[in-house]
């Protein structure tokens, strides 16, 4: 059982954990563009690899799947997503499983407002969005409002906007703007996994968000809510989604909204794996045809997580 | 020799450190407003203590002094420096040694056009800043520019502007805001060990800055330069900095421009630590009333630095 991770960048303990789950039986490879990407030292092998948009990229992954009998392979970054499950079908013939959601589901998650017309048609609740200013205007919403590209990750060029003029300023500063309602509300976290065969919920990991840094998570803390997993259950199931997934919602007054889905390993993941939420055996499983049984919520209340820096040092 | 360190936040390695250095000859004692910050975990003891902003804050801070027998104190954020200094004769008289610079240093430190001003008027290269638009506007300064608050401190609320439309309406943001002239070159990073007893220069740890996230170096590489040594040198002596501190400079076409100075460790600091430039015993020494010896550049060209998260897990 060899697993491939691509794009590992700084996501040390991904490696880590897969490599704990396999306990020897099997390689994790890794690759990335960088050699100072820290987290492809704590894999078995590392390959350095082309920018994901060069030509040629996918072929130089088949290849690297063929010349170390990968049985499985997953990418940590949110382009490169849709790619994979492009890929699928050469990737089966490779005997390598994608571990990811259908194309589809991958492209609607990474285009913010094309996600929030489907939560809307489906009935979901949501944060109110608008890619056209005199929608927005007209829309009733109030201020303070999001103002963030479409189709952005990382927190990268969000900002509030507290009025119509700022709000306009920085609307018409890129092409691909959007304008979203703010929601008031307790930020949260879930880590979902789907079996891949059975297509059946078998984990949710819920936390609420204490602070933020950077567009991800610096502590937050495990909580658990039937009504909230419920939803969950309910959401990925009709959305179709396969493997790990990371979800954000917040709980504005009580009643929870659906704000992004990526679906991959999320950044706060490891505060999951920690609390006995390990998605890695699960994936391993499947990968031996074997499915998974449902087993949600198994893990405590009120488990803390806190992140600091570690550094790598290399000549 | 018991060490006590404020508001230590995420910075387990300073900590780890000091623990390490000390090996056993006196503890550690940390303190922050909350409970939730990780570097609290690895100190012997940890006192959560009021915000610094607090009245009884300092008071608190004495009386920790008294309880743990410190010898030396030092914090870690950049608002409560200058307190220390204001309160020098006081620790002074609990037998606790202030590490840190003068208060009026730390107050000009603090402040972006202090700072510029003082340069200026020691003729030191460094990006051209203006507190009034219009003298920007009749200066010729080319866009980009910066726009940040004058105190601002991890790249908070700074911005680029690429025409005065931009530069005009985030300016008008804020009260506190001043336009900086665009540095377009490497940008570096140096730690510096200024002995408490003599004033003399000990250490200089320079590295140039790969990758930034949040305003904090994600990747850097160590290097080492004679002029640039020299002019540190110049430039901290004429200043009157004391203990550690950190300094941010730009290499525009091989002319170096000094940017800001924070006199305390820097959130890089570990990449000195770890290539040989252990600060905390020269911390130590000087607390012993041993002075230092002069050491600059005592470390490899080329050693690299990667910043990953690493976790802890609190119930």
């Amino acid at each position: 059982m060899n697993i491939l991770i691509l794009s590992v960048g700084t996501r040390t303990k991904i490696v880590q954990y897969f490599k704990e789950t396999l306990n020897g039986n099997g390689r994790v490879v890794a690759t990335d563009m960088s050699e100072l990407a820290p987290a492809v030292y704590e894999a078995d092998k590392f390959y350095q690899v082309p920018r994901i948009t060069d030509e040629g990229y996918i072929d130089v992954i088949f290849d690297i799947c063929k010349k170390e009998n990968i049985n499985a392979v997953l990418s940590l970054i949110d382009p490169e997503l849709s790619l994979l499950a492009e890929n699928e079908n050469t990737f089966k013939e490779l005997g390598v499983t994608v571990v990811g959601s259908p194309f589809e589901l991958c492209e609607i998650s990474l285009d913010k407002f094309k996600m929030y017309k489907w939560l809307v048609e489906h009935g979901y609740k949501c944060a109110k969005s608008f890619m056209s200013f005199k929608d927005f205007k007209n829309s009733g919403v109030n201020y303070p409002v999001f103002v963030k590209p479409v189709k952005g990750s990382a927190s990268i060029a969000i900002a509030k906007a507290d009025d119509e003029e700022t709000a306009k300023f920085l609307f018409e500063q890129r092409d691909d703007m959007m304008i979203q309602e703010y929601l008031k509300g307790q930020e949260i976290g879930a880590d979902v996994y789907i079996d891949m065969i059975s297509g059946e919920i078998i984990s949710i990991f819920t936390k609420k968000k204490i602070i933020m840094r950077a567009g991800e998570t610096d502590k937050a803390v495990s909580f658990k809510d039937d009504e909230l997993f419920t939803l969950i259950e309910k959401f990925v199931k009709e959305a179709g989604y396969k493997g790990q997934i990371d979800i954000d919602i917040f709980d504005v007054d009580g009643e929870y909204y659906i704000s992004e889905v990526n679906p991959r390993f999320g950044g706060g993941y490891p505060h999951a794996y920690e609390s006995g939420c390990n998605y890695m055996e699960l994936i391993i499983n499947n990968i031996e045809d074997k499915e998974n049984k449902k087993n949600i919520g198994s893990y405590d209340d009120g488990i803390y997580m806190m992140k600091y820096n570690e550094l790598m040092i290399r000549k």
